[in-house]
């Protein structure tokens, strides 16, 4: 339901860049699940621009609950967050309403509101609405942390750049949720950094991929045919904005492999049953087997590159060229990175509620 | 909602491999939409198994409409499509239930529906259950078309042999139509058929990666945030067995490229205001921009493969081996193009309705 | 979602009243529920007419479960029951399409389907429909009945006519388990019957109210605001054609009470906390309290009568005069108590759900 | 879905009556309404606490709206309006959470949050909660009127004394919207406020009956089954505090009635068609007939009353008696009013929204 994600527990999103303030309302959790407030705070740093690499757009952030918190703890109504626009410069904008920028929503949204949309920085469809997203996000990865289940996600490419793969992933998912600059091999920051700053100064911006594990998920959550793991998952995540591909276990690479490269046997290790290989990213038919959840996201470019460009006025219909200033990032998989890990909770908390009822988080 | 797709066209899916029959109710769709049973059958033919590439279970898949149409018209309330199972050999499918099959739903469904699940063939996880999907997606696929909307898959990749890429889309996707195996160059067809046909023998299996385009798709087509078309269009098509990645346009193919390179520049043509390149795959924020919408799907090999495999016996708690026989498909992929069109054409046919209206598909 | 109801448990309707077949999907049950076709028949016999006191169209209403259940038990899947329209006589409707019948749907029908509905014997708005409501319904009964929940409705005033008022509960509930005609008085049967020969003679038809009870509902079901259980159950209570009153417990008669009197003192009865006087119907802010749920619906006297109406031509734009004959019921009071039971069943299941989790019902 | 309502037009409800803030999220609304900031205050004084008859809890209740408007209008992204708790005394309330309230939420929450929700003032319960359902109801409010929708409220009878019947639909519509105390017959007001003072020096409270007309809604809204007009609307309605009761055209009185009574034969009047009589408020099979809806909501007396109560102690398991102080209604049903008039606006306007597509309300 547009601006609404979840069945047992949802998200509704509001708010645009240059507005007031924006924010979430986060239904369905259970009563008694603790706050936690550092969380949150660790959450959205991860998230805010820092340094040469991110916007010079810089938010205080601040993370407001006004409804649905009692005494640290969930009152089991809804959680609403609020965060307030400080920081805006809303004259930078106003040329983007006659020429839209490519590849962002500028153009779209002149179409489906009909020149009513709020266009200063993206409006509703800023990146920027993704801090209330990683402020609910948080709550529920401590809930789901309650139950031993873990999410990590670090930049598996850059530009070219690779990361290691995932090894221990119980090692590399707590090493993950300390880092600002979520790579698993220290050598990459500094690699990765370079190559941001490197576009940033020729006014251009980088993409990559990033890749996330979900640990310590019973098997038995995700539903058949359309409320599968994948198709939940996947919602959410090509909800963020600059996703532009979803993959699982092997995704496109399972195109190359024999059935009998890629089926996953199931052995008994430790009493348990498990998969010998994890190919299939921990689903099978949808639900989840017990192995560790493992996807992986494209993230495109970020569209708002100084350069000159190629585009239209909407008013004159006729061909023009662009050259934006303003604030912008050259690359945002590093930030993206803690909106992926909160879509992922969110999508999770979803299944594991519906699976296992609405009062298991709390339990 | 599990097994309901869709806000106001929506479609709930129901039945099992070896159960009596399965089906579909399609609700949503306004009055006056003129049926055509010659597509309904022409859409099913291509889901059919047929000659040695597939399984040689086969069904009539004959569809049933048994609500929702008088006088070849859609009457405006739910309709109903019903396909019986008559060719069902439930007896290969005993041994399953205690050692499940890898990377089939066999263990998952045992863990959520703790032994009740129907386990013969797969029961409701069977790929059977797209031929419902394929009935009701051909019915919403001629109310597309009558707006100028129409819909083509072909088989990208197969196990390493590539066909060729789309290039004039009107065409192709004209072409596409009336192939019952889908490639673009038909050389490829007779390459690929060797393919499973090696692997068949092998007793083993393959998979690749299929390529979709949706055009006539007009601008304003999608919602923000958690209804983006990417979002609604992947939790559509994850929800097909088998099927691991979805990406838009350049998709993964964006981690290596500068915004610069991967930004689609606005430039007027024909009085029409178009990109220039389409690397986003049609899709801005979330909403149709106009320009065709260009997807891929990765297809698994298929799991059923006719090489002995490790397992575990779940009543013993033991690991064991597990030969299968029966009738499976070496590919699925040829087939599953059928299905893939239509989940596109379910999910496309919602977002217009919710953007456009109810009765814009009848109008 | 137009013809689906519920969230954790649903139910989607389909069919028409001269159509091939009707029925409905049950998504949402959880595995291992045991499916009790005797008490579905029963049910079913509730519903159906019998006797001079209803429409001679007989059906044999049998019906077929072709999904979701396996060895007589549920399988956590959807659950799809079928049920043939055999004794239809569809001539004796064409008249209709043109000369809407009085209070019928057949108006509104033209006007939202614009000439494409089914117009035969009221088509997808038919009373015919809850058939396959009483049967799902009859399904979650038993299920219900496993957790202690139990339902039971009775004529509370037909035509002016009183059955006497529920006294114990427990007992009043298990008698009308077994009553087709369903009155806590036994003089009441004769007194009604003989008023509904009465209006029938004279070519007309009565409606009265119906007074149910739900026992056995701990505390704690419902949720604030939107899904109330109030607002749930009046959803799927107004959603039976013919029902244009919902109040629970005291209901309208709480206009002329002082709070003093209508207010429910809690007391400690056997160790557990109660109410004194149950004048909520059990529900306080939405959510139940313990106590038996109470509530009763207005049912309209049938539409159908034989005497000469007033109606209008809408081919010719004029003022007309209708007699229709047929088969019609001249009271569906008796018959509408099933369905009240049937959609109760599913609204309370689904409460249940949502609040408990789905495994609730079957664990 | 708990605390969101409406499938194309949403309302998202959060906050505690003793909390920072208050506020509701409305989604779904098409670009381009103009926000009428008067008619929002206006509403909402007629929902604000005034005079003797009212709580002497008295809020500015200033409506913030602080996303989805931009220079006046609509932008078609998610409204949020935010209201601010300025007014609390805590203290009031801490009593409350060991001994509930008889008939008010306090037992029912407790049981249902295990204890962690918030007991202030009713909390999430409040009937302070339906300040934002005021704020956003008025908004659709004005963009129903610009097609000609109009919806009015009216107390039919308060403790016994009654208003006058609605006669002229269109100028009694127009009279109530300007009264802060909703009755047709101007001596009313006189004797229903003393009725309340009478009650408020006893330290007890009074309810009533409310009336509403919904007019200028064409033939065809509404949906068949499980979103008929009455499904939704009475859904909307049973959510309000205090609503115990929803009846529709005759409703209850239907009871006693032939079908050729209760009949409402069609008509062309003004070379429109017209029922002569409107017995069943306007609505056919659940969807409209083009005539006014009419409906009416019984309003129980306020539980909060200072006379000595019956209640338990929950942490001392014994029987106890309760008298509370603070600040409260001796009736609401005055102030309900506003909170008919606005859930019906969101639930007409949903429907509308389904019926005719989004864009019709700013078109």
């Amino acid at each position: 339901m547009k601006n609404t994600f979840g069945n047992n527990i949802s998200v509704t999103l509001f708010g645009e860049s240059h507005g007031e303030m924006i924010g979430a309302v986060l239904d369905g959790l259970c009563a008694g699940v603790k706050i936690d407030y550092d969380l949150i705070k660790k959450e959205m740093d991860k998230r805010r621009p820092s340094g040469k690499i991110s916007t010079q757009r810089r938010e205080a952030d601040e993370v407001r609950i006004v409804s649905g918190v009692m005494n640290g703890y969930s009152t089991g109504t809804p959680i609403t967050v609020l965060i307030e626009n400080t920081n805006t410069k809303s004259k930078d904008y106003s040329l983007l309403k006659d020429t839209p920028r490519p590849s962002h929503a500028d153009y779209t949204a002149e179409i489906k509101y009909h020149g009513f949309q709020d266009y200063r920085g993206g409006g509703h469809f800023s990146g920027r609405l993704t801090a209330p997203l990683v402020a609910v996000g948080a709550i529920l990865t401590s809930a789901l942390a309650d139950k031993g289940i873990y999410i990590g996600t670090h930049i598996k490419t850059l530009h070219g750049i690779c990361d290691r793969d995932f090894s221990s992933l119980k090692d590399d998912v707590a090493l993950l949720s300390d880092k600002l600059f979520p790579v698993l091999n220290n050598e990459c920051e500094k690699a990765m950094t370079e190559e941001i700053l490197r576009a940033k100064e020729m006014g251009d911006s980088v993409g990559g991929i990033l890749e996330s594990a979900v640990i310590g998920l019973d098997a038995g959550v995700g539903e058949p045919w359309f409320d599968s793991l994948e198709s939940t998952l996947s919602h959410a995540l090509f909800s963020i904005p600059g996703i532009k591909g979803v993959e699982f276990g092997l995704g496109f690479g399972f195109a190359d492999k024999y059935g009998s490269e890629a089926n996953d046997p199931f052995v008994i290790t430790n009493e348990k049953i498990c998969t010998k290989t994890n190919n299939n990213g921990g689903i099978n038919g949808g639900i989840s087997n017990g192995m560790p959840i493992i996807f992986r996201v494209a993230v495109r470019p970020t569209p708002s590159i100084f350069r000159e460009q190629q585009t239209v006025s909407l008013s004159k219909m006729e061909n023009t060229t662009l050259k934006i200033d303003g604030r912008h990032d050259p690359a945002i998989i590093h930030r993206a990175r803690a909106v992926v890990d909160a879509v992922t909770a969110i999508a999770i908390a979803d299944a594991v509620a519906t699976a296992f009822g609405t009062s298991y988080l709390g339990g």
